[in-house]
Order: structure tokens, then C-alpha cells, then sequence
């Protein structure tokens, strides 16, 4: 009998690298460079990112994409369904009129940003990221589009850390994970 | 008459924002985030970039982006292209074995980082990013891919500064951009 052939999620887990003690003791750190390197796990990344979308939301205005890794992943799937593509930086990275919040680090502080005409009331938005672990950031980007009224369809991320309970975070919002560890 | 329709790189051009004095005075910031949140824009700067690489290349093994705009336009044509994307980081955002330079910044210096095994010797390289204006960055990536043995074919970027004479500081490698200011 034939193995059965490998289905467009296993690709993607079998490009995702695990490197103990990363960036500190402890932390089992999951890079996606390998995926981002090899063309079919990154199309099939899309694949399973769009048929989700197209499953579960009738209608999309724009993605969102959180500095650096959401960079990766948020123009492809936004051009994929035809939307446009959203910015949130970290602070002092965007020019213009800018709305900002701050979130907790481990250590200290940091602000997520957006411009303020990136949003309109009432656009349906999803906000992608490449891993959800505290869900710190990500929270950070809901209340940004919270603030601009947009309308927040859900998040989606590619890994999702269960045991740092970065859904309990984002509760209020549906959140999608393509691989969970 | 009708007036012609209007090419992709007007169309991108018009997407294409300035701002004065930033981020300090005296500096007039182009602002690409309109680009991305126009579908047919993002589309244009892709097909740009593509028929440029067609024409001028052969054989193109990766696609090499920049931290972090570099992110939002090279996995787009690496997937065009069907070659993987890999990612140069400022320091500390890699896991793994990584090889890094220094550069100058205007006050102080900063580092860049590539994960060791990202590239092989010989492999055919074009690094991307969204801006040449000193050329600081790309020249850093240059180095390190350089240290990689690997075969740099050239940079694009879609918009490129004249006046900050990049250019010379990139002068044995070819440079491409879409729009020059």
C-alpha cells in the first residue's frame, strides 16, 4: 500500500525547528525560517491560512500584519483573498498621525502602533502574527483596531503556544492556529 | 482621445506617500504603507520586480529580505520566482548558529544576522528591501552573504534616494529600483 501523502499541515510542522534554551534557558524557541525557505510549505502555509478565511468570513477588508514576522505571512494571504495589507509597527517606525498603546514584556514596556488612517469604522479586519505565546501583542493590536472601530474578525497565527494561555488574553476574540504545541 | 491607461509603475508611484520632517527635520520619509494596502499596488510592485528578475536572471536560487519592510515584498516574489525567502535579522532574532556584521548608523552601530545554514556557497542570491538611501543595511547584507560564499546577483528595492548616493557605497553590485526620488 502506498503511504498516504503528506497533507499541506504536515508540510508546514515538518518546517517548523525546535532550538532548546532559545533565547534563554528554558524557552524551547519554534523558528519558522524553515518554512519561509522552502516554497511549497510557504504556498501551503497560504493555502491552509486562505481556506480558513474563506470558510469562516464572508467578508474581509484587511489584514493586519504585527512587526517583523506578521510582515512574512500578512501580504500573501491579503493579496491571495484581494485586500489590502495594515501596518502595526513598533513605536517610532511610522510616519504620519499615529495611534498607539502600550503593553507589558517580560522586562518593561513596549508600544505597538498603527497610523490612523489605516482603519476606517467598521472594516472587517483579521490580525495575523507568526506565533502566539502570552498574546501580549496581538492584544495590543485588538485594541488598537478597537480604538479605530474597526470591526475584528479574529487573529491568526501560524504556531500557537497552549502553555503560555495567550488565548485566555484574547478571549473576547476568535483566535485561528495552524499547528499547536 | 483617451488618455492611457495608467502603467503599474505610476500606479505605484501614486501609492507612495511623503512626509516631511520625518522622522526629524529636514528629512522627507516615503511612506509605503499605501502600497500595501492597495491590492493592485502590491500586485504591480510584485510584477515589477518579477519581470526585472526574468529578463536579468537566469537562474535565481533565493530571495534575501531585509528587518523588517524587506518582509513585506520578498516572500511575495520569492513565491512568484517558486524559491524559498530568507530572512536577514537585526541582532538577537535568530535561533541557531548565526554569522553577523556591524554597520553604521548615523549615531552608533547596529548589527545584522543570518542564520549560518541560510545560504550555501554558490547559491544564487537577490536581497531586497523597500528603500536605498545610504545603503548601510544592503551593504551589511551584502557582507554577510558574502561571508556565505554565496553568489550575490544583485538588490532591489522599490525606491531609491539619489541623493544619499547609496549607490556608491553598493558599487560592485547591481542595483534595481522601481522609483527614484
Amino acid at each position: 500500500m502506498a503511504a498516504s501523502p503528506e497533507s499541506k499541515l504536515q508540510l508546514v510542522q515538518r518546517h517548523i525547528r525546535a532550538f532548546p534554551d532559545y533565547p534563554k534557558k528554558g524557552i524551547l524557541f519554534r523558528d519558522i525560517c524553515p518554512i519561509l525557505k522552502d516554497p511549497a510549505a510557504l504556498t501551503a502555509v497560504t493555502d491552509l491560512f486562505e481556506e480558513h478565511v474563506r470558510k469562516n468570513h464572508q467578508q474581509v477588508d484587511l489584514i493586519v500584519g504585527l512587526d517583523a514576522r506578521g510582515f512574512l505571512f500578512g501580504p500573501l494571504l491579503a493579496q491571495r483573498l484581494g485586500v489590502g495589507f495594515v501596518l502595526v509597527r513598533k513605536k517610532g517606525k511610522l510616519p504620519g498621525t499615529t495611534i498607539s498603546v502600550s503593553y507589558d514584556l517580560e522586562y518593561g514596556k513596549a508600544e505597538a502602533e498603527i497610523q490612523e488612517d489605516a482603519v476606517a469604522p467598521g472594516q472587517k479586519v483579521l490580525i495575523i502574527d507568526d506565533l502566539l505565546a502570552t498574546g501580549g501583542t496581538l492584544y495590543a493590536a485588538c485594541e488598537l483596531l478597537g480604538k479605530q472601530q474597526a470591526d475584528i474578525l479574529g487573529c491568526m497565527v501560524v504556531i500557537e503556544l497552549k502553555e503560555m494561555n495567550g488565548i485566555d488574553k484574547l478571549k473576547s476574540h476568535n483566535v485561528f492556529s495552524l499547528v499547536q504545541y
